[in-house]
Order: C-alpha cells, then structure tokens, then sequence
C-alpha cells in the first residue's frame, strides 16, 4: 500500500485554494473499501475512492477539496487509517496526515537544483590577496585549521568571491549548478556570522563587484547563486545596534543574543523599522541583493522572532517570503532548523529546510563508523547513535510526516556542512562514504554538498570541517559525486518522483523513486549480507554494476541503481 | 520508565514564565544517563538529570527553564529518547513531547468536576407547561423520539430548566457536582444550536428567571452550572442575521453555513462588531451570562473562526479566554472538538476539549458489542471499528501526546452524549457497561455523563439518544455511577494523579493512578481470561470486590480498583 505527494499520485502539484485535487492510493488487490478523509474549515469530511486495477495493484482515486491553504487528509483502508507514517489500527491524530499546500509554490529549478556550500574565507583565493583585517590572525593556506578557541573565528585564510569565479569549472563538473554561499557580509570574524552591514558585500571577500562578477560568472553557465541572511541577531558591532528598538534591550543597557553569545544580539522583529529596513522597503536587505542571488538560506531561522512570549516567526517568514517574490518571483527560500522544521514550514514562508534532522542525522545513525567519537551532535549529548536501517528509515518518515511533500522536495539534503563533522570522518570507511553520496543523490530532497566533501577532507565538528580546499592535493576528486550527481540530473524520478521502500533491515534499505515514465530501484547497503529477494524480470544498473537476478545483491558496503521497465 | 505531567512528577502544576522546574523521570535501575531536552525560543538545550534511589527505581531530576509560554520537553534516556509516547530508539519530531505550560492555568474546580450533561427538552417538566411553538410538533413524554426526518428537531417534549431544579437530588446522588446544559437561548429547534437570540433564556425554558432559581439552586448545593456557546453560526432567524458584516455573505446574497445547512449561517470572526457584542463587550453574550453560569462549552469550536483562508481559531479562543477570565476568574471553558483537539490547546484558549477522540472513541472500540450495527461514527464511514486493548491504549496515547498534561485532565471524557449512540447500545453487555463507567471514574479527565446513561437508555445515534427521562420507571438507577464517581470524588490520585500503565493486552487493562500519599490500582477487562501476575503484595480492595494475591484475577467483564501502600 502506497502513497505519497508527488506526482504519480498527486497530479496537481500546486492546487489552488477551492480546487478538487485527485489523490491516488495504490494497495494490493485484497482491500475492499477506500476512503479519504479531508479537513475542512477543521472538521473531518468523507468522500469514497474508486479502484481502478493495475497490473497486480488497485489505484484508487478520491478527489479531495482544497479547501484550506492547507489542507490535511489521509485514507480509510478497510477500517484502518493509512497517513505518512504508513497503515494504523489504532487512531492517530493529525499531525502526521499528508497535505495538500496552496500557499504559491516556489520555482521549479529550486527542487532541481544542486547546491555547492562554500565557507568563502577556505575556497580559494584570487591573485589579490587582501590585507588581514584588524580582528584576524593571518594563515596560510595550508596551515592546520585551529577547531577550538578564540581563534577558530579569527584565523583568516582569506579566499574571496573572485576565487571561487576561477573554480567554476570544478563545482559544474560535480554536478552542481548552485552555489550557496555563507555570508559575504562584512563582519568581525572568518565565518561572518557577526554582520557589521547588510548594504555592502565584505572588501575582503572582492566587494559588491566581486559578488556580480561571480553572479554573472554563474548566471552564463546556467548556474544560481545562493546568499546567507541572519534574520536573528548580528554583529554587535553592527551601526543599528545604536538604535535599541531594533533588538531585545533591557532598560539596563543588557540585551538578549544568541545563546547567551554578546557579539550576537537580538533582533528584535516586532520593531516596524526593523522589518522596513530589512524587508519590506523596496531596497531592504532581503529584496536589493536579489538582484545578484537568486535566493536565501535563512540562519537560525527557528530562532528568528521566538522570544520569551514572542512567537513570530511564522509571520516573519511570511513578510520575508512575500517580499522575496516581490523581488524575485522565482526565488529559492530555505531555512536553517536542526531539530525539526515541520511546524514552521508549509505557512507561507520558507519553501524547506536544511534537512539536517530527516536527512543528514538518521544517514550518519546508520552509516557512522564503529569508532566514531564524536562528543555530541549539534548539541544532542551522546555523540552520534549507531543505529540500523530501520531506526534510519523510521526517522526519515517521522520527519517527513511533520511537512507537505512539497516542503520535503525542496528541503536540503545534506551530508555535512560547515556546522558539523566532515562526512568522511563519520562513515570512516569510504566505501561507506559512497553510500551515503548514493542517498544523498537518490532519496527526495535538493542535494547540498560541502565544498571539500569530495576532496574526502576530514574534520569532528563545525570549526574544524573548514578545513582549505586543498586544491594542489593529487587526490583525485571523488568520483561518486559527479557520475551519482549526473544520474540525478539525468532522470528526473530521481528528483520528482515517488518515494516507496521496497526492503528495509539492518544493514540494507531498497526503494523505488517512481514517476509515470520511470521506475528506478535503489539498494544502499553498509555491509554485506545475504542476497534479497526481490521478484524483478527485467533491470538495467546504472550505477554499482550488479546485476538484479530476481534478489539484491548481498556485497556491501554498497550503492546500487537499476532502471525497471514502468 | 515512566514521566507524565501530574504533579508526582512536575511539582509545580501552574508554572510562571521564566521559572524553572523540576521535571522527574522514574526509571529501572540499570539506567545509566539520563537528560532533558528543552527548547528554548525555538532551539535545543540540554540538561543532565542526576538520580536518586528510590526503592527498585531511580527517580531523575532535572530543571526545566519554562523559557516560553508552551515549553517543550523530552528526556534522553541511555541514547534513546522518551517522550509522551514512551521509548524510541529513532529520533522524533517534537510533536509528542511533554509540555509545560505558563498560560494561566484554570480554576482547580474545573479538574475536580463531575458533569452531567443535560438535553434540557428531554430531561424533566416542571408543573407549568409551556404552549407548543409555531415551528413545533407536540410530543407527549412517553412518545418515543423520532430519530430521523424533518421532525427529528421539531419533536417537542417540553422539559425546562425548573423541571431540571427539582431533580438535583438525582443528580447530586450519582456523584456528579456540575451541570452542562446543550443551549437555553431561544430557537426553532428543540436542541437550540440555532439560536434566534442570545440576550435571553427561551421562555419555553422558563426564561431569564428559572435559569437564575436553576443557578442558585445548583450554588447552593455547592454545584455548578455550564452552559453551551456556539461560536460558529447561529440560527437565521437570528437578528444579527440582518447584519452582513457579522456572517460570511456573499455578494449575490449567498452565504456561507455550518456545514452546507442553510439555518445555520456562519459567524465571521473579522468583523469587530462581533466580537465586541459576542466576546469583549463589558455586557458581552460570554461575560453576561456569567453571572448565573460558572462556564462555557463552545460548540463547534473545531470549525470557528476557521473558513477558506481565514483561521482565527486561537486568536478567537485567546479573546474568548480573556473576556470569560475578565468576567469570572474561576470559570470552566471547553471546547467542542471531535477529531483531535490538541493543535487548538495549551494556546491560552480553551482549557480542555470534549474528548471524543482520546477517550470516547477508543473505548467504544475496546468494549464495542459484537454485533454493534452502527452507520457511521461521528461521519466516520465504517462504524465502531472493533479493536483491543493494546489499539485502545494506543489511541489514547496518540491522542494525549497531542496536547498537556494540564490540557488532557482539563477534557471531558464522556461515553456519550446527544451527538453520539448511548453508551448502553455501543457496549450490549451491562458488565462491558459497568467496565465503561469505571474507566469513566478512573482514567485522567473530567468525566461527563449524558443524562439517562444512568438509565441504561440505548440509542444508535444522537437524535435517537435524546430520549426522555424515563423518571416512572421502576428500573433501579444504576448504581456503578454513584459508587464509582463517589470513589473518584474521596481519592485524589483519581483526580490528580499521574497515569502509568500496569498491563495492556487484548481483554485487559490495568494502570496505576498514583500521588506522592496514594497509589491506586485499576484493572478493567473486558472479558475473562487467565489471570496475569502482577507482584503485589498488599491491597486493599476498593471496588469489583476481588483480591489481588500476586496476580490481576481472570474473571470478566469486571473492574477493579485497589489501594497499594504507597
């Protein structure tokens, strides 16, 4: 029994308020009665499905009513519920319900997209090499990375915008064709978190010139470039920090910043200044650099506007959503959230998130290495878990029934990013390293790379992954990337299609991305194990080389992808 | 492993904004490291817990900063997490997790209460007769009630409010202390839910007058009075019907009504003027009536303020909340909501829900007759699904997990009421019976009994529940409800006390409902079976009169209710 948002069940991926959207249940040829439930206005309405037989498959057909710009439903099987999580015989709330979304979608090339991370001061640097500022410690490129301390955000490497100009060739033939960028704006530190202005790009990383140079530079090739706003706090040594209507100031000269850190307050979003300087003026933060980027990654968005007894941000990410599509109607719009985005997405705001809690956790549970000793992760005491295929998996769909289908598509998949431990060092193995490239270019979701990942850099934690590009090394670039990427890029089940595990244990997840022209069987496993059976005539590998003989394959560790006929 | 929101385990039941709190977590002793995660303004924070031993447990502590007005929390537990719904070894979106919650809490009366709902033209006549109004068919007492077709809600019996205050003794003597009327404003209807006023009482009721010698009357005795709101629609006879501003109206003359039926136009919630005479108004229809009535239960509230792209719902709960509080601290507020509440709670609104979904629900499925033959459950298609005590425990879990503790034991559970089947017609059996009463009696929640349970009146839907009281028959009155409620009123772990389930199996349920100075027992079973060890030593037998000598006893259907030193 199966159903999920995309469109092989879902033909109208962006309905509009007051629509009647077809909605597809596909079960075995034993049920007998199928409902759809759909609230409306907040009560529970009924409407009976009629099967259609499909090869040994019943397609059931209901027609929902959109009623609300959100619009839950879920399916009556026989007497039991079938929602996100899958058939239940007990009744479940609506949390987990799958949703129809009528707020606008965003733009297509924001869910085909793959995104390059770059951290700009490791990347590269041009000929000009920029004097170091008053708050650096000069390094030179290959000098280790300190990890902890005062100067983990001191020491400067000093790339630039037009150095990564120079490497776009590198980041194309990887298969990527967006790049995100954390913040170019000038701040007091490497990682320019800390913003001082939001109206000029950082001198050291080229100046707004640089930026349009490396806008243009990937605007010619096809590609996108993405910018990192601070929507919660900045830099104390920002010029609006003289004006206290902007942040959560305390009579007394305190004010409340980012987890207790000083050189990051507060803003304060209730503030109407605030909210024209940043985003709602026609030249405001958000909208003016739009003109270069073709989207945002909003930082600590969990956090942006949640205070105290302050909760907006729901309708800050709103504000900002309507006035990225002012400026720029096809604009991507992601979100930071580490633990679970689900209730802040889906309310017309951010378009996904940084699917560090449905992707890149519940990947590094079951792809770590024996030995991995990390200390925590992302603050979560206890390190990282090693968990099996099915724990992975459960955590997955936990995750994925917090959101619409749509938010989880256009959410970044990631493997590790400039916050946490480098991919490498958590799988240790390469071979398992591979896997976890497989998933990330195979399962639903906007694959996000870290720039050096394929360089199979190291490092246990945030600071210590920001290690330079070691662009002299005669490491050949992982290859994974670009042929697994490519396939992605290739076939669009792998982007847009359905999500349905064929197989799942220990040591083994199988499943199907399928869309009406194509059906693709991907078997990831981090070990060997005996052969499964898997009752397929017919298979073409694309990727992995084995053969599909009526079972999967047992060698391991390994990413496997055939195409069956649909 | 055990947490749950009662005060055994959060001490501080009514916790301020900025406070901290001890949260305590029982565990085997085996246990290792325990922690708590709380989110605060939107991001994680970790905290260690240390134990104590206590008996064969260790109890955790850790403190909580009550950092936001709902205040999430979960424990981490040897590397797994544990939330409401228990132990999982995948991680899981923060939907289930405990809650501590600053909003003002309600009156403690309002957890203490027993209810007993009333259906006011079907539950005693007092001496003077009203004359049969123009829209009514005329019944006599004994007449059957006609359960379908247009006179379902004309049928006219002619009970009124000095009837119901002559048969307080009957109501006090079952054990319940608080009365819930369906509405008393003037209709065309005998259930009223279409009113064509708000600023009096129906003289067919006895007007203004008998609601004022019915409320003292109830004050009295130490009793309380609720009386029912809808919020969503009134009748269109109402005046304000004339008023555009105050409904969904659309151009051509059309509008918008609950759920298509054209008597029942819907109020809009954007309009000031209706929530200025409905809610904010110092002689507002909330505030006004309070003078007689110590709360409200809101009709409909799933559906008010919700309609296309408005959804006002908590903005209308909050406004509600303050104008009841402004008018009368102590006031009970409840909330009509059939499929799961818990999205529209712990938001400073509502207090609780009407609990079909966590209790109701659930227990019809468990104690269900065999050969029950109902269409429809509440619009569900299918029925009562049939199911055991791990599908019923389930649900209850699901359900609760959605909302507070504080929330949950604010909700009415109920077996039936005038929208349901009777509870009589769900179970067949009078022993099923007497096990519903006693989960009734025992479980968190305020129970809510519909007038004539006490009869063993059956009914397979609503309309057809709405029957009499047959006040001259010679049928004893039931006496589980007097001597259960009478247990639930002497024993506060029934009341107040934490929830921890002993045993969950097919036929049988037993959990404890514990205080620091109580520990209570219960097994409810459906049906006989072997009896199943359960290590205690000594009890003292409450009710269902059986011994518990190291095992729960086999026969059945029966409850039980022991007292364990504690």
């Amino acid at each position: 029994m199966h159903h999920d948002g995309s469109a092989l069940h879902v033909p109208d991926q962006n309905p509009r308020l007051g629509s009647n959207v077809d909605v597809w249940l596909r079960t075995g040829p034993s049920v007998r009665s199928v409902h759809v439930r759909s609230v409306e206005d907040g009560e529970p309405r009924f409407t009976a499905a009629s099967a259609e037989r499909r090869g040994a498959e019943l397609w059931w057909r209901a027609s929902v009513l959109v009623r609300n710009p959100v619009t839950r439903y879920r399916f009556i099987v026989d007497g039991d519920w079938y929602t996100v999580l899958g058939r239940f015989a007990h009744d479940v709330p609506d949390d987990t319900d799958f949703r129809l979304v009528a707020h606008p979608g965003p733009a297509p090339w924001t869910r085909e997209a793959i995104v390059y991370q770059i951290f700009p001061d490791r990347f590269a640097r041009s000929a000009t090499a920029p004097a170091t500022p008053d708050w650096a410690v000069r390094r030179e490129w290959d000098d280790p990375v300190v990890g902890r301390g005062p100067d983990a955000s001191r020491q400067f490497y000093g790339g630039d915008l037009d150095g990564i100009a120079r490497r776009l060739d590198h980041i194309q033939d990887l298969g990527a064709d967006t790049v995100y960028l954390t913040p170019f704006f000038p701040a007091r530190s490497n990682h320019r978190y800390d913003a001082v202005a939001f109206d000029r790009v950082d001198p050291l990383l080229g100046g707004d010139r640089a930026l349009r140079r490396l806008a243009d530079a990937l605007h010619t090739r096809g590609m996108r470039l993405v910018g990192d706003l601070t929507t919660n706090h900045t830099g104390v040594e920002h010029p609006w920090f003289d004006q206290p209507d902007l942040y959560y100031m305390s009579a007394d000269g305190g004010y409340e910043s980012w987890l207790g850190v000083p050189s990051l307050p507060k803003l304060n979003w209730h503030s109407a200044r605030l909210r024209e300087r940043f985003v709602t003026d026609p030249d405001s933060i958000v909208r003016r650099w739009l003109r270069y980027l073709d989207g945002w990654r909003i930082d600590v968005a969990n956090m942006t506007g949640r205070r105290d007894g302050d909760d907006l941000t729901h309708e800050v990410s709103r504000l900002i959503a309507q006035s990225v599509r002012a400026a720029r109607p096809d604009a991507l719009l992601v979100a930071e959230h580490a633990h679970g985005a689900g209730p802040d997405l889906d309310a017309d705001g951010w378009q996904g998130t940084m699917n560090y809690a449905g992707f890149l956790r519940p990947l590094w549970t079951w792809l770590r290495a024996d030995d991995l000793d990390l200390p925590d992760f992302l603050g979560v005491p206890g390190g990282v878990p090693a968990r099996d295929g099915h724990a992975m998996v459960a955590t997955m769909r936990a995750m994925m029934a917090t959101m619409s289908w749509r938010s989880w598509i256009h959410s970044w998949n990631l493997l590790g990013s400039h916050d946490t431990a480098r991919i490498r060092t958590v799988v240790g193995d390469l071979g398992r390293m591979e896997v976890a490239v497989g998933l990330l270019a195979t399962l639903p979701g906007v694959p996000m790379m870290f720039a050096g990942d394929e360089f199979g850099l190291t490092g246990s934690f945030g600071e210590q992954s920001r290690t330079p590009m070691p662009w002299r090394t005669s490491i050949q670039t992982l290859p994974w990337y670009s042929r697994l990427l490519s396939l992605r890029r290739k076939h669009p089940a792998l982007r847009g299609g359905g999500l349905r595990f064929a197989h799942v244990s220990a040591d083994a997840v199988a499943f199907w991305r399928e869309t009406h022209d194509e059906r693709l069987l991907i078997l990831a496993r981090r070990a060997p194990g005996a052969p499964l059976p898997m009752p397929i005539s017919e298979a073409t590998n694309l990727y992995g080389g084995a053969e599909l003989r009526g079972e999967l394959p047992g060698d391991g560790p390994t990413v496997q992808i055939w195409s069956c006929p649909s």
